[in-house]
């Protein structure tokens, strides 16, 4: 066995004083420290896999040192990585992040949150489904802090750390024009989710800049993120205007559902029609074709929602904030210029 | 909103009395009910997503009604099946399960179970990578229940919910030689996790019912179940000898690795070499060629640890015992008969 990181092994990573490092990761003293400084610490005890002596520091501070994460469906490879992400951060200030699989279900979502309150909890991060705030105002309500990860309230009464979605279509949008391609589809997902919505938004306006029509019946909303929804999407756009050479989708299952449509149809991708997903996940640089994607940061998107709460945590009340990461287009063997 | 299930629902379609349902929902009275009535309520509250009032029993019994479980890397697509499996189970008698991502960091699976006791949980699952007793030692010595599931400690100690692995090997290698192949290598796993180690004698018995030699070189050990390891132990076997035309692989992540392997050499799957997988995981069926694999019934693994779980809690002590669910082979195009 290995022997455990300590605190000189930081401190000559991040080159700086053994103190400074205790400063740096010790939530209370954090302010302390420049924040570059902090950073750089909080990046080294990272990666070495530092972790803090956490029941000496729970008695000091009289907390449980635990905090609840809600996810809706572990299944959905988006969310694993979200959680790895979440657990390092946690972990370097000596936190045990309790998950709860919620399916999805608000009465499953609602009693989970009973329990951990019951378990005492110092705070929740949420990648919940359901875009209803009811169920976490219970803990705000006790004061707990809540971050939300991947999804927000529209109305920012939450603090969240999302991607910055409307981008994410954009550099889908440009991706195809630059190809040459000008009767683009889009397969939507759910509008009642902030990312579908987003998304969605994005899509619209990325083609008004590059001063591209929308046709009625070029857009279709699946209604729900998944192959078979996708699938139907994508043949309602085909249905409408079968001379589409590129569409766009909200999602990787979304996209991956688009596959099974062309194959039915006997129409290749990417000659006949390209295609692009949403989210990077994984496996699908895999697929035939690989899948062009826009990627999501994944682990940074748990690992900065873990930041925030934290923050929160030993800052006392703040005000609600979203942190917004960039995504970036993966391009793959799905896409390319439109048959001349 | 839809309305709740109630006991009536449940007794209806399991068609038996309210009363029974009562009976056999609680784990305090449930050996009162015939054992296979008792299955048929548990099956029908499954399927109705029946859920009983928790808060009120909690109180009834003074019990937490919280459950670890300890789950080595949800990154792994085997996992996240098995934890909805056990979230199914344990929420028919009303517990929320509360899960930790060890990371297969000893270090923090022994924090995390110190935190969960700290929080009271009633009992653990633990799908753990390590074949290292003692941290679940600690909760067993304090008398909490403790199930593993699809790993096992060989020497008998603790409960475990497991997949014939024996049994899934002997499948492959039946198929395989159904198809007329001789010369059939193998990709095993890590010897000192069960899985690895079950699924490898598994083989080796197989080649023996089918009165078929091993020589040396015909079998090469992957340091993990990874794509790269897998990779690695492919070229080796292949290396070893050129006229293999069937390799098994101990899992589908070594199985891919295999794929890229023969992609290198330029060697056409399964018309030079055949190849098949164990675990069945989500999206194989999509890779080119889609993948055979041995299937491990991941929820219903989830499903049967939670419920051998539950028996301990109100059984009281019990001796450990093994449940062992049967794998099932699915054919898809990565398997074919050897050229003539």
């Amino acid at each position: 066995m290995q022997a455990p990181v300590t605190i000189r092994d930081v401190a000559r990573l991040a080159e700086v004083h053994p103190g400074t490092v205790s400063r740096a990761l010790n939530p209370q003293t954090r302010n302390l420290v420049n924040a570059a400084t902090a950073e750089r610490v909080l990046a080294a005890a990272d990666q070495l896999g530092y972790r803090p002596n956490s029941m000496a520091r729970g008695l000091k501070t009289n907390r449980s040192l635990t905090i609840g994460v809600l996810i809706p469906d572990l299944t959905n490879p988006l969310f694993p990585p979200i959680v790895r992400g979440i657990d390092d951060r946690l972990t370097i200030d000596g936190y045990t992040p309790l998950l709860v699989n919620t399916g999805s279900d608000p009465e499953r979502e609602r009693s989970s949150i009973e329990a951990m309150l019951a378990r005492q909890v110092d705070g929740f991060i949420a990648a919940t489904a359901q875009l209803d705030v009811e169920p976490l105002a219970v803990a705000t309500a006790r004061g707990l802090p809540v971050v939300l990860v991947n999804r927000t309230f529209e109305d920012g009464s939450m603090s969240a750390c999302t991607v910055d979605d409307r981008r994410g279509s954009e550099l889908a949008v440009e991706h195809m024009v630059g190809l040459g391609h000008e009767r683009i589809g889009y397969v939507a997902g759910p509008q009642n989710v902030s990312t579908g919505h987003r998304r969605y938004l994005g899509f619209t306006q990325a083609m008004a800049a590059a001063g591209l029509e929308i046709p009625a019946g070029r857009v279709s909303y699946a209604d729900a993120f998944t192959e078979e929804a996708g699938a139907r999407a994508c043949a309602e756009v085909l249905g409408a205007d079968p001379e589409v050479t590129a569409i766009i989708t909200a999602n990787d299952r979304l996209a991956i559902g688009c596959y099974d449509t062309l194959l039915e149809l006997d129409r290749s991708c990417p000659d006949d029609v390209s295609i692009v997903g949403f989210n990077d996940m994984m496996f699908i640089d895999r697929l035939r074709p690989p899948l062009s994607s826009v990627r999501v940061p994944q682990r940074e998107l748990g690992f900065a929602a873990a930041d925030l709460l934290l923050e929160q945590l030993t800052g006392g009340s703040m005000p609600a904030r979203e942190v917004m990461l960039e995504p970036a287009l993966i391009v793959r063997g799905s896409t390319a210029p439109p048959r001349a």
